[in-house]
């Protein structure tokens, strides 16, 4: 009936079931708590724009990666490639209700006909945080210290932000006599250099067509230069803003390789486990102008959710989700299915989570199996006689003990 | 630069903003609260499947519903339509990692190319939960017991659920020489009872080709009947768990229209909320089987997601979400920056949700009007003398009562 193939995911598409749902349900949470504590607000955009909306905004490559197709009433549409364009959208269509500084989240799938390889997927949340109509520096301090806030909130509080100004760096370049059709070329090569070095970058740098010295003396400048007044600020606002001062670096080669970033720019880190930039961002005061014609400056960031909780499980920081039951009440007989019931609804009222058993009834080992299959930690068990006496058998699954126990004691042990 | 038409959302579409986003994030977390204590994980499914697992399964006029399109590769592809298929299918990829009886939960998006009309949208959340190879009538019960609790969770203990034997319908109508093909047809038309009435059945039913005096004794019949052994055990199971009595409802001509139900059926109604079910399902025995070859029992609900959201709204048990900040730290003067990012940083601290000015710095009134706009409640202003005499001027925005305070009895109004 079913060819074998349907039955499968799509090459890069992920089912999340049981605890791997529950750990990106952990994280989603960590992250928007923070969020909304920093006075930012949800958003949620369609998974469905025009497709006008999308293409010619991301680059031509990019455009190759748009899932698009035409609907059933002959519309051109598109899947949500990212979430900065639909939020300009937003942005232009709701310009008269939205109260600005407009400080909004967004956490959704995005797709993206990629090649599926290791760490990269077709669809994947993206996580973004952004203050829309604000040129204040404190803006981009707020955007900073919101980003370490996220990190100290998952158990990470050793995050480094590293941090540049993009006019700084572009003054470098072209004080150096690279013409300005060269410039951007420049920034995307010198932002490879923690991959390829200095002498990769170099070598790519005179491949592009620069004469070696110039390259040499760019990258000589900058590792020299201090940051700009601008960024000499900003740093001090994140840092009154919680950053500690050793967790937010300046890095003069920094570069970001997107090309919309105006002045500040900063990437995020994790010393102990190392998969490069976390999640970056910073200042776009053009990007909603070129998008949908309307200038307002903005800063921002989007953090990379699969790579955060990649990190946060390697380093231990994720609860160990085996299943959201912390207790299975035993079925005895069918005499006592009622009993069963009724204490599985009192625990509940109690806020444990709590199952009955339905299956096997009478069949106590079978109950037990399922439980230590599931990896549930307790289990109850109410015979005939604890009916009676008013008791159960309380049965830690990690230890095989087990205790007779009064209802009440038993409720501590578990909520403990 | 941008025609018009694609800065706007697809017509079917919407755009969740601020409170709009945060009343679906309450309802959403009020749900999955009460379906992870009674024990049912989460599960998340991709939103493109093989399109050739979707077409057949929802019927013919369905089929026209599907969003379907080739994708780069050459694959034919669709977004999910409901939640069933795609668990069905997760089922049968993944039989020997799960643990059965499989309690799982799934709220996500779905995609309908419906006509859009008030209340039904082209992108909509479903919220599901199942328990999935399980025959037990306690299975039955826990369903029915956990749509009581999210209902209860969200302050609407006044829920209705009325339920339904499909197999003794069933037999109520064979039993009037009803032909096995007229069957189904004839179950779709009594489940109109509520909406066209006893003679709209009837003259439904004639047209059909129904005798009338048949049609009269089907429905005469099943109003008389009583319920079955298994209906009478599954609520007095379902009572257990903490069901009232009296919001448990036997109704002979309850019929649900989706023809794949096979034994209890059931549906909620809020009393004070008359807009129809918000929500229904039950046991489907043979579906898993007709959609991936499996032979595997199963018995669930689909919870309006909108309708539920919608009443609740009306009834007044959502929140008032104006925005998620509790506070807005002013900003006095350039010379103040640090003592209100301070300040700001704090508040945050002890979890409560700050924002600090970051616009027109030392022009008190424009900050306070920024707070009136977004309707932040309270604002902390702190300037050269507040700040050398360390308290702060704390400004109820709703009572324009303006108070001098230590910072200790501040964060005490602004936790209260």
């Amino acid at each position: 009936m079913s060819s074998q193939n349907q039955l499968q995911t799509l090459k890069g598409f992920r089912d999340f079931i049981g605890p791997d749902a529950q750990s990106r349900r952990w994280l989603i949470g960590k992250i928007t708590e923070v969020f909304e504590k920093f006075g930012f607000e949800p958003l949620e955009s369609p998974a469905l724009e025009y497709e006008s909306l999308l293409t010619g905004k991301y680059g031509a490559e990019a455009d190759k990666l748009i899932y698009s197709f035409e609907d059933r009433g002959g519309r051109r549409v598109a899947l949500r490639y990212d979430q900065t364009v639909p939020t300009a959208r937003i942005v232009s269509q709701y310009r008269n209700q939205l109260t600005f500084p407009f400080r909004r989240y967004q956490i959704q799938p995005v797709w993206r006909a990629d090649k599926p390889q290791k760490g990269r997927y077709r669809e994947f949340f993206q996580c973004d945080v952004d203050i829309i109509g604000s040129t204040s520096l404190l803006s981009d301090a707020e955007i900073m210290a919101t980003t370490y806030a996220v990190y100290e909130n998952i158990g990470i509080p050793s995050l480094k932000l590293m941090t540049n100004d993009r006019e700084q760096l572009i003054k470098a370049i072209k004080n150096n006599n690279v013409g300005e059709e060269m410039v951007f070329s420049t920034i995307q090569t010198i932002d490879k250099l923690d991959k390829i070095g200095k002498d990769g970058v170099i070598e790519e740098l005179v491949s592009k067509g620069m004469i070696q010295q110039t390259a040499i003396n760019i990258l000589s400048q900058l590792n020299q230069s201090e940051p700009s007044e601008m960024l000499k600020k900003i740093i001090s606002y994140a840092i009154s803003l919680g950053i500690p001062k050793d967790n937010i670096v300046f890095k003069p080669t920094l570069a970001r390789g997107l090309d919309y970033y105006t002045n500040m720019i900063f990437e995020g880190f994790i010393p102990e486990y190392q998969i490069g930039s976390i999640g970056g961002g910073g200042r776009y005061n053009k990007l909603i102008d070129n998008l949908v014609g309307i200038d307002i400056p903005a800063v921002g960031i989007g953090i990379g959710f699969d790579r955060t909780l990649e990190a946060a499980q390697e380093l231990g920081k994720v609860p160990n989700f085996k299943t959201s039951t912390k207790v299975l009440v035993t079925v005895f007989s069918d005499e006592l299915i009622s009993a069963s019931l009724e204490l599985t609804k009192k625990l509940r009222d109690q806020n444990i989570a709590a199952e009955c058993s339905t299956e096997a009834i009478g069949k106590i080992d079978r109950q037990l199996k399922y439980a230590d299959k599931k990896g549930i930690p307790y289990v109850m068990i109410i015979g005939p006689e604890e009916a009676q006496k008013n008791v159960v058998q309380l049965k830690n699954m990690q230890t095989s003990e087990q205790k007779e126990l009064n209802y009440d004691k038993a409720l501590k042990i578990l909520n403990s």
